[in-house]
């Protein structure tokens, strides 16, 4: 059949479920965006910035599996690099399209606008390698064979890719078969699982710590099999959590290092088969690498990385690894304490001032079955990790990237994803001022997630870690409940303000009452009052910069 | 004398004037901004983001002559990519300093926040190397030669620098020299000035084409005593304006191809020896590339790029050759109708609906003798470019990079370089949305420019090239004037609503009675109304993306 390459790319992109696309216009893509308006399977979503629509890509994929932004050539496409190296360290597939000068203009290294002004239009392509699996200048030529294969390069490595797309080969018009889910290929890794079955047979006390690419790779199913199977207990790192059902009798908790609960941390230290599954031990999820057990015990099983004593293998695919571990031979007898989830659960009432500790207990009575949880790097997800999820809740952070802003843009993708979920978003002050202005976008469609602001007056995380009272920490104050109505929500959005445990709790049965409304609550709470794992942590990370 | 590394870095920026470094805190940089904080000669301005920062470091060195800003490791500095490049493009010499982790960190190839979780560290530093003119990767063995040279070759090239500075190596004493403005050498470029007087000896009737180059290396006086020698008539380039002083005789206006004013278009295209000074003939400059001129008849004079007939050279500076060109022997006798300076003061005063044609004759008839004008890339600058200059006005467009929401923080580092002066900023409702935020911290300093902020619904400068009523040229509408008061302006911003000249008359004739105040002004004008070079130049855009 004939298609454009344009249209190609947009089938290509929607057969995996895509069914919008994000980004920011700009002259050398509107021609595309034409394609994308008029395509049957998808909608455009315009932002406001470009790195909020990357932020916006990446938090849609992270529920629909694939994302997708278009933006114009380098100012557009380099706006949007610190999302897309976020969506690269945390395993998120995004397509970033960008929209380029044509070929006739590239071949005369014209001097156009958004170039540089030295006839060079590779520059920004390169500039994309260390923070995509793949990159493609797209022709006439190699589009019908190219496109299929960069999108299930994404796929396949659960990673972003990069399109370049000169505008006049979006509009040419080529012959095609019609676009269709690539086939994934499976590895025999059985040479692996073998080894694991051997190391677990002589184990003692073995436990699967879970983290982020079981999220990414979306392997819920497969791990909670698996471990129903062989009854080895589950931790997981704050980075992933939602790895694993934490209803599931064989959960123990959250493992972070030293600040750990006591139960999980000396389960953890004193095991001799740990198998770190899709984890990663970065320096947030372990309170500054502050675990103690050793790493001969350790099975690594990553993506593209699996360890266990002398083998090593860079090629090997975590989809498979998961599908062999099935097929283990292998029941686990060791005693463990089982996740105690009620310890979240008994916040006070009173009309003292809010804090921290009781902010977090209320909003985890506060959750419902299938919420989606978003909690910005900063006090907010250091909070919110610890709360206990119901098996129908998605949680998302970036506590391996770290960039703050992220989730108040990530929250419209998750939400247009899904506009029928509940979306709960967790953000501070200081965050929420580096991408307010996306707030707009959610209010142009009206969507209705719950955003709970903290206001305490400035960097608190960064506070704790260095500088307490200096000016850098310091924020201009807003009148947070009035953005809304500046955004055009008057209508729509319903703002709150809490500053004790009393009106926070009338404001969230007001919230459970209206679930037609966005709501906006202000939480007033201490400049330094911070959950206790933050406070641990933050000492942990000033240690590490000196 | 002993210095830590990262003062050392703070001295010998400050050397070159700088007096305020911008940027946004990370735990990698903490420790480096207590030295900016308590350093003598400099002051530290918190952004409200990163891409923020580096547009705020531009508008600061574009007056001041350097900039800086201090980004924390990966989500900082990539944030900051597509300012940094702006700064590449249009020369404009900013410092990119990141705060990144300790180098035992790194030698571990430890899993920290804000990498990719690889254990790679240069990632990103190889991310800049396209735009900038060097990088550097700070030791405390390397640092007391590496921080001259770099800030040098910024200056040198007028272009950004990179400089990866690991936290740990910032606070490592060091012996250094006091630190001092670097010697520039010069170069003997009398061979090359020697071939441009044989031509102009030829020349029936020459012409100059003064560019932004002119800007950036600051050689307006030089520029202007070699007109006022040799008697040549000066058109100037939109991507450069106040290049040449308006008020000059020899001044004839702008030459921006087809749709320049007939006695300029006319001279320009008929000239047999066209100098361009530090301009480049981009397409935006040029309604794409629509000059008759014979490329032959042209002697490119830019920095690291000489060419006439078959003489190449790419390693001279322009500073040396603006100098050796005031040493020619020639004075030119064709006659030129020089620039006329009333053309655009003849607005008119009603109750109707405000026109662009009108209101940017208002705005000419606004400007006063020293101020500094910002015009924001679509209508605003399309419209400003035309307005006529006084000699001590400097005007602020980003018309090579073209990157939308550049204006609004780069108002805030011109306005904090030079505090008395007065800041006129014209902007669009879809350029303000992307970087709004940053009016905050022009409120948290309490500075006094005046906004003007076009309200027309949307993304017309694109609606012109393609797509007029197509939902991804929609933006939300906001409630403009309400912003100030959210981002704590109430007393300090005086906001202002018109939509007809008288209105808007009224509103001049207050702002010009109450300069203490910052003010803000939403002048409402028609969706597809737009000042008619930019109608014009859209339909060349639209070709050139066929």
């Amino acid at each position: 059949m004939k298609r454009r390459v344009g249209q190609y790319l947009i089938d290509q992109i929607s057969v995996y479920g895509v069914d919008q696309i994000f980004g920011v216009p700009g002259d050398f893509n509107l021609a595309f965006l034409d394609d994308i308006v008029s395509h049957e399977q998808v909608e455009w979503i315009g932002n406001t910035n470009e790195l909020n629509a990357s932020y916006a890509a990446d938090g849609y994929a992270r529920i629909k599996g694939l994302g997708a932004l278009v933006t114009t050539f380098g100012v557009g496409e380099l706006s949007a690099v610190n999302g897309i190296a976020g969506s690269y360290a945390e395993r998120v597939p995004v397509v970033a399209i960008t929209g380029a000068p044509t070929t006739v203009v590239e071949q005369a290294k014209r001097y156009v606008h958004h170039s540089l002004g030295e006839g060079v239009f590779d520059d920004y392509q390169r500039m994309f390698e260390p923070i995509t699996c793949g990159q493609i200048y797209l022709t006439a030529d190699n589009a019908a064979i190219e496109i299929p294969r960069i999108i299930a390069k994404a796929i396949r490595f659960q990673r972003p890719v990069h399109i370049h797309l000169p505008i006049d080969v979006a509009m040419t018009e080529i012959e095609v078969k019609e676009a269709t889910v690539q086939p994934m290929l499976s590895q025999d890794v059985s040479v692996f699982t073998d080894l694991i079955q051997e190391r677990l047979k002589e184990a003692q006390q073995p436990v699967l710590i879970a983290g982020h690419e079981i999220n990414s790779f979306k392997l819920h199913e497969e791990l909670e099999q698996f471990v129903n199977q062989t009854h080895i207990p589950v931790a997981q790192l704050s980075l992933g959590k939602g790895a694993f059902n934490e209803e599931n009798p064989h959960y123990i908790g959250i493992f972070d290092g030293k600040i750990a609960h006591k139960d999980v941390r000396d389960y953890v230290n004193s095991s001799d088969c740990i198998i770190n599954l899709g984890a990663k031990l970065t320096d947030s999820a372990t309170a500054g690498f502050s675990y103690e057990f050793k790493t001969e015990d350790v099975i690594f099983i990553n993506d593209e990385d699996f360890r266990v004593d002398s083998t090593y293998h860079t090629d090997v695919s975590l989809r498979d690894m998961m599908r062999s571990l099935l097929t283990l031979n292998y029941e686990n007898t060791a005693n463990f304490t089982p996740f105690n989830r009620e310890h979240m659960t008994d916040f006070i009432l009173n009309d003292e001032a809010l804090t921290q500790e009781n902010y977090f207990k209320m909003i985890n009575h506060f959750l419902q079955q299938d919420d989606v949880l978003l909690a910005e790097q900063g006090t907010s997800f250091f909070g919110a990790y610890d709360l206990v999820l119901y098996a129908g809740n998605q949680f998302i952070g970036q506590p391996l990237w770290g960039s703050i802003g992220y989730t108040l843009p990530a929250l419209l993708g998750t939400q247009m994803a899904d506009k029928k979920r509940r979306n709960v978003l967790l953000i501070g002050d200081g965050s929420f001022q580096l991408t307010a202005q996306e707030l707009s976008t959610m209010i142009r469609h009206q969507l209705k997630p719950i955003i709970f602001l903290i206001n305490n007056d400035g960097y608190t995380v960064e506070r704790l870690i260095h500088g307490e009272k200096e000016i850098y920490n310091d924020i201009q104050m807003w009148d947070y409940t009035a953005l809304p109505a500046v955004f055009g929500g008057k209508d729509h959005v319903q703002t709150h303000k809490a500053s004790t445990s009393n009106e926070l709790k009338t404001v969230m049965d007001t919230v459970d009452q209206q679930p037609d409304k966005m709501h906006f609550i202000e939480v007033t709470m201490g400049m330094l009052d911070a959950p206790e794992k933050l406070v641990n942590i933050s000492k942990a990370f000033a240690a590490q910069n000196k």
